[in-house]
């Protein structure tokens, strides 16, 4: 099955996931209609390839000229986005491939997921022969951020888009996909590509592992799978491409009942779980367990990894930082010591309540030069590998100050820098700067100390990657300092 | 000990949450003083009952006249609250004490969690002298929605106060009572009282639950707990209250280093936290893991208790079925059979590419028709315990009316009835309106099945709790049905 995968190179993929020219094929005039939907999306998100509609009932659609078929348009297309009836599909599909089409979406359900296995399987052959990269069928299709692309039909008053980033997600739901595009649209973390690959009956998440690990403007690749085609190949991409970004994965259909239902939904089989999440350890993918730890899973990897266990909890709400101990007690990570320097330096600048350890607490009458004061030193600290930042903003004293001057960016640290703050409007307000500057916020200290620690555990796998690139030999990218790795230790990991 | 604790009654807890008159002690004119925030958030919460400033230093206090000492008011007072600083307040709470005042809210810190054990004990003495029941010191103090109370002294646009309900909190820390109270006040989710205890040095958690047992308004108890002072206290209160209302608890200083954390902030000893919480299991509490746990259990109890394990998923996203397929296995519940009846009856009125099963995949194009469809049958369902409504707001037909014409508490039914729905600006409107209607709409499957399965087992360890009303006996309470239990099955249990 490798060896048919030809068509599946990354300069075949570019054609469908980085068109310069893009044809819809079913835009309608109808705005309930999703062809419709489609090729006003994007027309709005300012397309700036070529744009063709394709309809023989119309002679314009949406103030552009419509051709009866793509065999009728003379200009060369990298893409043609199919969205008509299933029967109908695989018509326009060979069409595509007379026409010299090198890349399809295929948004049309109604094939092997309602057991209309023929119809994929002729799908399959006429990409095999023209030599089509094809995604889905039963998808939404793509979105492309730098490119503009956006072939999602739903619509954006209820479905948010998302800002620029270097997040790419690939999903296999569409369902799962829409909810994942819409709250990453609401936050301020930016996305690179959204992939809703449905069916998987072509490009599969082999393919776009292979695609997104040689994409520069990913640097973080998120899944969501139902199962895989060729497990064997997917490990091999999967361990080449964690060599070098971070994966995140969620597997669905971990049961029995529910690959029962995974089928009934994208018609794929869902295999072993157990096996499937040992395969995914051993290629070094971080395994999310549900949906919020994707998102907190996501942002975690915004952040320069965390180099040891070592974290300190900076706080102004005492339980919370009694919360945070805990969980650092409970994902295997340490208190990090604070140095005698530090201590004997901050008591002397410091109002004498506040407790300068860890949790370092400013208590509830902290204002933004007190956080500055404590990150400032705190990122000097050798001893400190990671440091959380928990915010209450309900307090009278603190406000948006703190996070325009002190929880951004421009720390100058390596260190891992991540954010708690919880609470209603005034603190989600705070929440979208924080993500904005990039440091990833979290509505719980335990969520924030459970990414922390999967991203550590990132950071120890990779070293172990016997795939990584020499710059991590040649000392340019970060070595681990001497915090021992507890099990599956091999040379040179430590 | 125990014996000392007279004055924690049910009746001299009234006077202290439930006054009919207020002292404001420490009332100032200052807007930045804490003691003007927490007078002024009386005044516009609407307290209904008759309210006194006192301050030595003012003739008139926000319209109000000003006395110099609570000595001077000639009415009687229900409840002094006060916020100077802690080297003056037990002067004033002996006054308190000599005016006959039972309640007091001591709001000010640096007693004991700043190592004052001395100013601690003296208030504790004051206290026992005159019979005062004292909740604090270094505390938030208390919200009492019914009777407009409102000691925050927290700015009401950076922490919103909950509408009406019969959630009731308690919490040691006064930050994670912030946070609480701020999420549920941005929340459609009512509560009864808000109660920040900070020291403990008098009221403690024991008192507190024998107190909100008997409150007719609280129906779940919600409790962030650092520490007890008498643990075996605690474990009879919980027992007594766990056998007629849910008791969810938030344990936070569960390691060696957290409890140190925790002493430093309200002065308390946490305990071995294994013991601790095979305390709770015994006592029929249900546990919460995190902050974020401690919301959706809260939630769960607002619905009818769950009668047993066979759990119906209805949605619009086949991913979403898959991952609460997932959920439920993961969490040790059953996957209902849907009966043949209802199959065959739906499938003639539901488009044929409907999956009339479980998940009950009412796919993409589902309009809230077919939603009103789906719960209907599923209601009158006599091998289904509990139905997950999964909406995905971001498709085209989804909107407003699936919420109020469909997943609303009038459903005529006895099951457990949750609500799913995960997404941006567009759906989170949704999620309030769907809460509004006392439906706990979760963001995960994983989430909603998790919270369902804590809530039946709180049913099945209420029914084996022999503290248990006479109802139950006497079948006016539901009874478990044939659903065996797996560990520590008791006669009568089954």
């Amino acid at each position: 099955m490798k060896g048919e995968r030809t068509q599946n190179t990354q300069k075949d993929l570019c054609s469908v996931l980085e068109p310069d020219s893009i044809a819809v094929v079913g835009a309608s005039r109808d705005p309930t209609k999703i062809g419709h939907t489609i090729l006003k999306n994007l027309m709005i998100s300012g397309y700036a390839g070529k744009l063709y509609a394709v309809n023989p009932h119309a002679n314009e659609v949406l103030g552009i000229k419509s051709y009866k078929s793509v065999l009728d348009i003379k200009e060369d297309i990298d893409c043609a986005i199919i969205a008509i009836p299933a029967q109908f599909a695989n018509n326009v599909l060979r069409e595509c491939g007379k026409r010299g089409i090198k890349g399809a979406i295929v948004i049309s359900g109604g094939f092997k997921e309602v057991g209309e296995d023929a119809l994929e399987k002729e799908l399959i052959d006429i990409s095999k022969k023209y030599g089509i990269s094809v995604i889905g069928p039963n998808c939404l299709g793509i979105v492309n951020v730098h490119k503009h692309i956006d072939s999602i039909f739903l619509p954006v008053y209820k479905l948010k888009r998302p800002q620029l980033g270097s997040i790419s997600f690939v999903t296999q739901s569409g369902a799962v996909g829409s909810t994942i595009l819409d709250l990453i649209g609401e936050s301020n973390i930016g996305i690179s590509k959204f992939i809703s690959y449905g069916n998987a009956a072509v490009v599969d998440e082999s393919s776009l592992l292979e695609y997104l690990r040689n994409d520069p403007d990913t640097k973080v690749i998120v899944m969501y799978i139902e199962g895989v085609k060729d497990g064997r190949r997917f490990f091999e991409e999967l361990r080449k491409t964690t060599a070098v970004k971070p994966v995140v994965v969620l597997k669905a259909g971990k049961s029995a009942l529910s690959a029962i239902a995974a089928k009934s939904h994208t018609g794929t089989l869902a295999g072993d779980y157990k096996i499937f999440s040992s395969m995914l350890k051993q290629a070094g993918a971080v395994e999310a367990e549900n949906l919020e730890e994707l998102f907190n899973l996501s942002k975690i990897f915004l952040q320069p990894l965390p180099k040891g266990d070592r974290v300190l909890v900076i706080t102004n709400g005492g339980g919370d930082g009694v919360l945070a101990v805990d969980a650092i007690e409970r994902y295997g990570l340490r208190l990090a010591q604070v140095s005698a320097h530090m201590k004997n330096k901050l008591k002397r600048i410091l109002p004498k309540h506040v407790v300068v350890g860890n949790p370092f607490d400013l208590t509830g009458d902290a204002d933004s030069g007190r956080y500055r004061i404590a990150l400032q030193e705190a990122v000097k600290e050798d001893g400190v590998d990671a440091i959380i930042i928990i915010t209450l903003f309900q307090t009278a004293g603190l406000g948006s100050e703190v996070v325009h001057e002190v929880i951004n960016t421009d720390n100058n640290t390596d260190k891992t820098v991540v954010s708690v703050a919880m609470g209603g409007e005034y603190t989600q307000l705070q929440l979208g700067i924080i993500e904005s500057y990039g440091v990833p916020a979290y509505e719980s200290p335990d969520a924030a100390v459970r990414s922390l620690s999967k991203a550590l555990w990132y950071y120890r796998k990779k070293l172990q990657n016997p795939l990584r690139p020499r710059e991590i030999e040649a000392g340019v990218l970060p070595i681990v300092r001497n915090v021992p790795i507890k099990t599956g230790t091999r040379k040179g990991s430590k």
